[in-house]
């Protein structure tokens, strides 16, 4: 067990719970790291008691200051295991479960709006799905226009865009994009050409009685941890090489450049753009463009492989809500005298953790039910 | 002058711009990378007139597909100088004019309301000053409330979060952030818990008839520059470590893991996130742990030079506009007894380059009044 005075200083000082260094009403720390003195140490520290369970108070030198910490949250804060589990960046390929289309057959995450609605653990269990497969299904959503943004406030915000804060995907007579016609679409997330990129979309299926017209999502993590396994040269120009992509019509010119896979500081997968619809011009020595070329066809070659594209159609009713920054979602061509209309808008992956968050904190037995943990929020 | 056969074969046909490949009506390709032959080649090239210029008309091996470049279009992709200038990212400190509180003095990028709406050369120059300084500040915005968002409206769209499409800026009975109350903050980015960050935000004052509530701004780019140079080791470390930044309230439990400082793949500044306020508990060996700190506070250190700091006072009528993810903004404290009265929201830069590159676009002399460039875009 670490006692206080083993612990680096101004991380301990830092953490420090008083009502002096946080605000009791909303948590938010009292001090800038400034207004600590430089050279912060435990001048005593004594075993007792806080909130009713064991801990620590430290004295601290040179200012006097008065810390309390339990021995529990000491610990977890030196727990490796709990450290990764509790504390980690909920947005990287360790904290997602990777999928190729034979691990959802027959387990494709869905649920009924109703029970969506009623039940907080349809609404948890389906949100998790989007946070850990990337994506669900919400079957017997109604079947009128706009209903999508009521969808999006179920969970979080609607990202309003240049496309509106709802976009119609339907055969337009003047498209200003591939969306909007009959084509085939392969795989691809949507709007890399935006910086920050909307996280979230979903697509409810209002008419579907077209032929073809059918929906194919691929895990972009699955197929970069695939280049990496394979090719990690290639993997390594992919999250190296910002690629500029663009999108022009009469009234929006948006450009962003990012890379393919966008990973964190240490190396892990958090970020997938590929479109090649909105790909601009490359502009390296010879040298790196041949890398790039060889290194995105090769990870296009992947995305295409029969086994990890998942394919099912969105009848009326259904709503699909899928990660933009993990999965690719893909369209057969559709016959354009059949009626095929879904409407989309995008959301963020901000509002919807912390709908699970909150959703976990307030079920029996969770945070939020146990005054002490709450109030440690 | 390069010739076709000597440049990156997939690269040139990829960027190939017949009707075939692009759609005619947005300029978005109709091919997907694996869609073009493997072993692709200039099988024959020969010179040409394209849309009236002298360029180039290659065959391709082994599919027999022909394109046209103009002349210029290959010169402007082979121009490192031009490369650096037009495709750059303009997000990184390439892009930006770094500044300290004296580059600034008796400059404050500053527009009159009904300017900025009459005038497009205003409305380009205000946004590019946000583009490049950080920020601006429009004089004589209506005192109403609600105008925050139509300010907004005119360069992008307001990024919604739990706080509101506007968030109010004044003293709170039971505030759920330090900002609704009249303490002092320091210099500070927003909401660094949340992911995507909200990279702009817009601050409209209604009423300042307090004592103290003056405003500040430091250019985060400027100080994380100052630390490279200086203790490029911090820096380093301030790259590399993942901050736990966290919120939460009744409703909403918010949580990213970002570094202090975002860069791209060259090792540019591209990202600030600085907030003490919201810094949860780093969870690392103590090696690690210490070297944080000692990198954060130097950092902080540097954020809180007299010299970096603009400060300046916002009164009825303002509407600063200003790019959460580089600039730090702080108060000082205000007499809760006189009125101050904020109104802000959140947009996003990417609706604001868009801005900024259509004014650029359908100016004189721009693209869009040249049918050869504008057809090109």
């Amino acid at each position: 067990m670490s006692d206080p005075a083993s612990l680096p200083s101004a991380w301990l000082r830092d953490n420090c719970r008083c009502a002096r260094c946080r605000d009791p009403r909303n948590g938010q720390k009292l001090f800038q790291i400034t207004d600590l003195p430089r050279d912060l140490a435990v001048s005593t520290q004594s075993r007792t008691t806080v909130d009713g369970a064991p801990g620590w108070e430290v004295v601290w030198e040179p200012d006097g200051h008065v810390s309390a910490y339990t021995e529990a949250w000491i610990a977890g804060t030196q727990d490796p295991g709990l450290a990764a589990a509790d504390a980690g960046d909920d947005r990287t390929e360790d904290a997602k479960t990777l999928w190729t289309a034979a691990d959802l057959a027959g387990a494709v995450p869905a649920a009924d709006w109703s029970d969506y609605l009623r039940d907080p653990d349809t609404r948890l269990r389906t949100l998790e799905a989007v946070a850990r497969l990337g994506f669900a299904v919400l079957r017997g959503v109604p079947v009128r226009e706009g209903q999508v943004t009521e969808v999006a406030r179920t969970f979080g915000f609607v990202r309003e865009t240049n496309y509106g804060r709802i976009f119609e995907v339907r055969v337009e007579e003047t498209p200003n994009n591939l969306a909007f016609t009959s084509e085939r679409i392969g795989p691809h997330t949507d709007n890399p050409y935006r910086d920050p990129v909307p996280t979230l979309q979903l697509l409810h299926c209002l008419v579907n009685s077209a032929e073809g017209g059918d929906s194919g999502l691929v895990d972009g993590f699955t197929a970069a941890a695939l280049l990496r396994a394979e090719d990690p040269a290639a993997f390594d120009v992919l999250t190296r090489t910002p690629v500029p992509f663009s999108f022009a019509d009469a009234t929006t010119r948006l450009s962003a450049h990012r890379p393919t896979v966008g990973t964190d500081a240490h190396g892990r997968i958090r970020e997938i753009r590929f479109n090649n619809r909105s790909t601009g011009t490359l502009r390296l020595p010879a040298a790196g463009i041949e890398a790039f070329y060889a290194a995105y066809r090769s990870f296009a070659e992947i995305l295409l492989r029969p086994g990890l594209r998942l394919d099912f159609r969105l009848t009326p009713g259904d709503c699909l809500i899928f990660d933009n920054t993990r999965l690719l979602h893909a369209r057969t061509a559709f016959a354009s005298s059949g009626g095929r209309h879904l409407q989309g808008c995008y959301a963020d992956l901000d509002g919807l953790f912390s709908t699970i968050a909150v959703l976990h904190h307030d079920r029996p037995g969770g945070a939020g039910t146990d005054p002490r943990r709450g109030a440690a929020a």
